[in-house]
């Protein structure tokens, strides 16, 4: 990152959340971006010396303008504004505009909780893989959504969901292992379930509850686009870069962050233990015979988080090529 | 409702709040509901002369101890506090405790519309259908979230949503008609598919996401749990009570409404012309084969509310002998 030319606090800030990304097991979000940023830096299509401001001020709220630089420095800045307005007003909430793709929704969501905070996070995707409901054309991203709740001896809970049944990056795995997809991930141009990855550039993703209840996904990833995107002035739409096929537009990505300070509304060990109480009813209600545990959101994030911590980041041949390969461009030595 | 015991004003709210359910075609939430509110006011299980409190108050949030009254009063007043403290903070964010069951989530969502404000509701369902992801213990309502943007010269778009495929009502009305569920409602408690409404007591409702992804529905409801029930010190999990089958528990039923002021992030003109171009994009986008119309989310709801303002509520007969015998009960003149 340095050597792309990022100054050194906000190249250790970038390169140490998108490890965060690898350690929790958001593999598609962390390392395996690294060439497509670097790619996408060369051609300048991310601002490497952003000038990152507050717009818009308000009591609980702002409006930050990333300056087109990359979204993990714009999207830390937004959180730590939220949690420093919310200690004294209850709530807050941080748009952006002008920042770009941030990794996953989960690490901005989860800035709050140390500071006995609930943290909420919207952002608009970086591609349009949705069309509207009963549409073929599309003008929505997978945009996801991303809570995360303080527990006391227990983890907390986080979700970190897209509004789609399944991301894209799932369907290229497909692909890539030579399997069919289930009915209800895609379907074509004739609104018939396709199953074969391969001809995924055919057909389009279906929103969450598929085929039965896909305008109800339809609903929530439009509402996130006019939480994240429209409301800040960001890019919703028509207007959203797919950002995998174009390395140099600015994008104009919008995200959305929320603090929520849990002692606001009562004493926060109170509420800590409310929460303890329920993940444990919830472990340890009666399963469906076959199912061998009951997890809440998160649990095996925090548990792979923990593996990974210890046994290290595995990392796939093709990423090391590819990360081998941003090395030799930039006269860098090669991890392995 | 007066003859009930509610003050004038409070029965004049209650009725109004029922009225615009019944207009916007959230049937379930609207008149029908009269004779269960008479039973439970009867039971002693509303209080009729509520003490509605604010008890936590900061600059952005408050938490209101609605003191067992009718959820409409108590949701009101929320909604009502949270504008008021959104003009200089510009978002601000209520949650009830001691509420009861306040009619469709939309109509509190909405309520900022006019205020050029961006409404989002969530709340605890006031009985659990829908077990933890893998389970069978119903710990979780249909915890439903509802979001309302404002538009210029288009209808303000509005999303209104169980997280479970289905609603519990639609399950009750196929049963009604004899018909059979599609796949993907509900699982019986082997994990098979239940498509026999008659034996929706041996089964539990899917969450959103259905088979394929329901642990996605399964994480809205459980953070919109923590949120609308935990986070005030309201019911959740295994505290809820089933006020279909209990008319006397206290419910502590809790929900949660913010509003956020456009205008603290921008001109509220070029957002409300922005959400016009985005509907109006996705109105005229191509659609698939056989589709008529792509809609909005609330489009329908308006339209009927459109329909019903002019041409009256239809009550089907059931009802209509309901209604009669709440009136015969409280020596009333009969409706029809």
């Amino acid at each position: 990152m340095t050597r792309l030319g990022l100054p050194d606090a906000d190249a250790a800030t970038v390169a140490s959340l998108m490890a965060e990304a690898d350690l929790q097991g958001s593999d598609g979000h962390g390392v395996s971006r690294l060439p497509q940023y670097a790619r996408r830096i060369k051609a300048g299509g991310f601002n490497v010396r952003p000038d990152i401001k507050v717009v818009s001020d308000w009591p609980a709220t702002a409006l930050i303008n990333g300056d087109n630089g990359m979204g993990h420095l714009v999207m830390k800045r937004a959180a730590e504004l939220a949690i420093e307005k919310a200690r004294t007003t209850g709530i807050a909430w941080v748009n952006s505009q002008y920042s770009n793709h941030a990794g996953p929704a989960s690490l901005y969501a989860s800035m709050p909780l140390k500071h006995d905070m609930i943290g909420l996070y919207f952002a608009v995707g970086n591609a349009n893989h949705l069309p509207p409901w009963g549409g073929l054309d599309m003008l929505l991203s997978t945009n996801p959504i991303a809570a995360a709740i303080p527990a006391g001896e227990e983890q907390p809970i986080i979700l970190d969901m897209a509004t789609t049944v399944a991301a894209y990056g799932k369907v290229k795995s497909k692909a890539l292992r030579g399997e069919t997809m289930p009915e209800g991930w895609m379907i074509d141009r004739a609104g018939k379930p396709l199953t074969d990855p391969k001809r995924a550039d055919e057909g389009m993703l279906l929103p969450l509850g598929g085929m039965e209840a896909g305008y109800k996904g339809y609903g929530l990833a439009m509402i996130i686009g006019l939480l994240a995107g429209t409301l800040g002035g960001a890019a919703m739409g028509r207007d959203v870069i797919d950002f995998n096929h174009d390395d140099d537009s600015v994008t104009n990505t919008g995200q959305a962050v929320a603090a929520i300070n849990i002692a606001a509304f009562g004493d926060v060990g109170v509420f800590k233990a409310s929460v303890d109480a329920l993940v444990r009813d919830f472990r340890n209600s009666e399963r469906i015979p076959g199912v061998e545990r009951i997890f809440v959101p998160g649990e095996r994030s925090q548990a792979t988080r923990a593996a990974r911590a210890r046994d290290g980041i595995p990392i796939p041949d093709a990423l090391m090529a590819g990360l081998n390969k941003v090395a030799d461009d930039l006269g860098m030595t090669r991890l392995a």
